[in-house]
């Protein structure tokens, strides 16, 4: 299988990360998204969205949206919880992390280092809600190792993604003791791979 | 089991209508977003993101984001593909759904019904995204019946609870036939259950 990736971002993480994790081979093919490559005619066939990651398999059959694929790359291993509620938990803090994390502290990020001076107005609007999300974050994990569980899932996987660079988006983790204790026990993990590290070196 | 709910969100009509899908029995809890029903420290205590729906199981445990609940509820139905390729692509959608379509399409419908003069400028910026999202859902609907492979599954109906209330938001469907040919067979389902339907009536 091919993915295509572009090493900070946080989103293709996530996969490069499951992927070593599981010890799953695949070709890595750099896209720069700033030089407009998810926007060219044959990215768009692959991803009408125009967004990476994208996975596409031996088969061509493609696969978007980070959680989705590391859900299928994941699947039946100890990152997925078997049991029913535990798994809709698991669902839950994805389904958040995209929609309360991600637009807030990822976007952060992305002005802090391409575009502060003309989304200046936007990242301050942006910092009240990435400062809400980590402090939802660090309450939750105040009696916990892990999101959901005794062990790390998916779950974790979508929200280490951002939140471990979320100073470059001008969030200070030193407030966040819970999230901090909890990125050190991820990056524990068997075969961690750093944001980055490329998976071809 | 309990569902805290608001008749008008797209979000907790996901579950009402699974839950009338697969004939499955809750106790119904009107809550009133616009009055702070939300954010009652009772409420929080439930779901401290402070959002509707909510499931509370009948031993406490409680379950938030609508993606998720309806993937615990639909568990093993034939809303959920089996197989792994089918499945990520599902969450695909129901992802997409949450970070192309609901800040959209949902928060378009809400300012036009709620707070048109106070955010209009919003407004005007979401109305291209909106319809950018309903192109992609027209074109993928194109040569297909449903989302993900040859029935109904939870894609379509994390997709049609906002998408067939979108001309609340102003936007104009006669533009796009597949996919107003998909809500027709949408609403064609087994126990299908209008936006409007009170579960206890």
């Amino acid at each position: 299988m091919q993915l295509y990736d572009y090493l900070p971002s946080g989103n293709s993480y996530k996969v490069r990360w499951v992927a070593a994790r599981l010890g799953l081979k695949y070709d890595h093919i750099d896209v720069d998204i700033h030089a407009g490559d998810t926007h060219t005619e044959a990215f768009l066939a692959l991803n009408p969205a125009g967004q990476i990651p994208l996975l596409v398999l031996d088969d061509g059959r493609t696969l978007a949206e980070s959680n989705a694929i590391i859900r299928f790359l994941a699947d039946g291993s100890d990152l997925v919880p078997a049991d029913p509620y535990a798994h809709a938990k698991m669902l839950q803090w994805q389904f958040w992390e995209q929609y309360r994390h991600e637009p807030a502290i990822a976007v952060a990020r992305f002005i802090c280092n391409y575009d502060r001076e003309m989304r200046s107005d936007e990242l301050a609007a942006l910092m009240p809600k990435g400062e809400a999300a980590l402090a939802t974050m660090d309450a939750h994990l105040a009696d916990r190792d892990w999101f959901v569980g005794q062990q790390c899932s998916l779950a974790d996987v979508s929200l280490y993604a951002y939140t471990h660079v979320a100073e470059e988006g001008g969030f200070d983790l030193s407030q966040y003791s819970a999230v901090q204790a909890w990125l050190t026990r991820f990056a524990s993990q068997p075969n961690h791979l750093k944001i980055t590290d490329h998976p071809n070196d």
